[in-house]
């Protein structure tokens, strides 16, 4: 059981360290937040502000690095890793995924690096506010490309399996593209409809009821984190709210001219449904031979059709859909 | 206490009908929908699907008459109480206040008619969905324009305070345009969402988390119903689709251009915290006399601060700001 190395403590990187922690295997952290550092270290947690320090001994103990550090840090830890720790397996958490694979590319092709995306989290930040139990029953994305070496890829898909959630395996683009529409576009959405709410004042905040507090919940998060997500992933989230921008306008002009809303309203309707149906448990079993030459193909096809991987062994990954 | 005439038995009309039942009040209610006629019959309530047989007994008994049926059909039942029953105080509970104060001022200028919309509702429709406890605690507008007759407006005011509602006394323009901002905005930026979310496939079904879940809750609900609505409210509803054009068209700008969402994101952060402080409860009482000339003005000024009338007595309206 390798040893982990988690570089990064707020709500990820925290609940990473917590939950990843067991008698038999080695664990620290470092953060360059004196604040998070100090509280996970009186909770009991070997982490220090030190990141040069728990990188060199990352590579002395052959640790597998996870960089949970904000997306404008990442280039600079990066470089650190490339420098101090280039022979380690590294992952991350970072919530878009091409830039990442793009930047490792740039600076070290040499690094063993297989990206990550973990499907949780809250409003709130920090490492107070981090949890064991976050990542349980979650979709953690793992990435997958032509020349991902699977051996590493399986390393991390058993550390994430291990802290109970899914894995799925995606190209670093068909993630990017995915969260523009299911993650990045709600959180606009809300903030654009939490803006023109507002300039109703208090007698829309006094008529507001669920459909305006459903569509801004989450415009509550910390705007910096929301801002760093969606503007790190500038290319993938252009044509969704290109996208947007055509349905509204579609809908804007048939209301002017014809009066109707009705296809609008119908198509959400419909996929309004097909998240339910999505929900429903009937899924087939999948095992697929990582030792195969097309297993990388496998495995980006079960992801892209909305599979998961549930356990790894020695020679296979085993998922359903 | 004046006797009551529920036309339409749908969510809202039924669930009224079963909230103003009470052994000192003759009921009874009307829908051309035979099943829901049925079932609320066989539920022990006076009603049958002779609306024209319901508007004669209302005026023979000088009841107040509540218009529930769908939008579309406001104006043939207008035209039926014109005929039927013109001297009964009238009130609805349409979802758009200003198109049908036009329908009652072009079909009969004399009828005695009070607009009103509860702000309460689920996403299941018809009789069997009612209760009568649906009300509670919900805002429910209540027209006031500068030539209503308090009296009038007074009486429907105590019916809707009685069943457990607070009274928002509202111009119809206001309430249009601010049902527009908060209910119709909401309801179209969810079908959209849905539908961007749908064209990622299962995958993006399968990576959607609570930021999705609750950007599209509401286009679950009934087309039919949602087109309705936000239809009938194409006067106010253009202006504000405009508004949501704009900021989401600088938001795409801006991205594009220096790459930042952070104006976007922090004017939405914004609006939320206003949603919250609203709902802390730290408001003043108001006591308005209905008999002065100005409360007309008074009532509309009370709305459209965010306040309620939650008393009513033979002279004056008693609210909180």
């Amino acid at each position: 059981m390798r040893d982990v190395c988690v570089v990064g403590l707020g709500l990820i990187g925290g609940s990473f360290l917590r939950a990843v922690s067991k008698p038999e295997r080695s664990v620290w952290g470092a953060t360059t937040s004196e604040m998070d550092a100090k509280t996970a270290a009186s909770n009991g947690f070997d982490v220090d502000t030190d990141v040069d320090g728990a990188l060199r001994k990352a590579a002395e103990r052959d640790a597998i690095i996870v960089l949970a550090v904000p997306l404008p840090a990442v280039e600079a830890v990066l470089r650190q890793v490339a420098r101090v720790a280039p022979q380690c397996l590294l992952t991350d958490v970072t919530s878009v995924k091409a830039p990442i694979l793009d930047a490792v590319r740039a600076i070290s092709p040499q690094l063993r690096y297989v990206g990550g995306h973990p499907m949780a989290g809250t409003a709130d930040s920090g490492w107070a506010a981090g949890k064991a139990e976050l990542f349980t029953g979650a979709a953690w994305v793992l990435g997958v490309e032509r020349d991902t070496d699977l051996g590493d890829w399986k390393e991390i898909a058993r550390l994430v399996l291990e802290i109970g959630a899914h894995v799925v395996p995606l190209p670093a683009a068909s993630h990017d593209e995915t969260v523009a529409r299911i993650s990045h576009l709600p959180h606009l959405l809300a903030a654009i409809l939490a803006s023109i709410g507002a300039e109703g004042g208090p007698l829309a905040m006094s008529l507001a009821a669920g459909s305006y507090t459903d569509g801004t919940r989450v415009a509550g998060t910390r705007p910096e984190l929301v801002a760093a997500m969606t503007e790190g992933n500038k290319a993938a989230l252009l044509p969704i709210l290109d996208e947007a921008l055509g349905r509204l306008g579609a809908a804007r002009g048939s209301l002017a001219s014809t009066g109707g809303l009705i296809a609008t309203i119908k198509d959400g309707h419909k996929g309004a449904e097909m998240l339910l149906a999505a929900r429903e448990n009937n899924r087939a079993s999948v095992r697929i031979e990582l030792t195969e030459a097309n297993a990388w193909e496998r495995l980006q096809d079960l992801g892209e059709r909305g599979g998961r991987i549930t356990a790894v062994d020695a020679t296979s990954a085993h998922g359903e859909i």
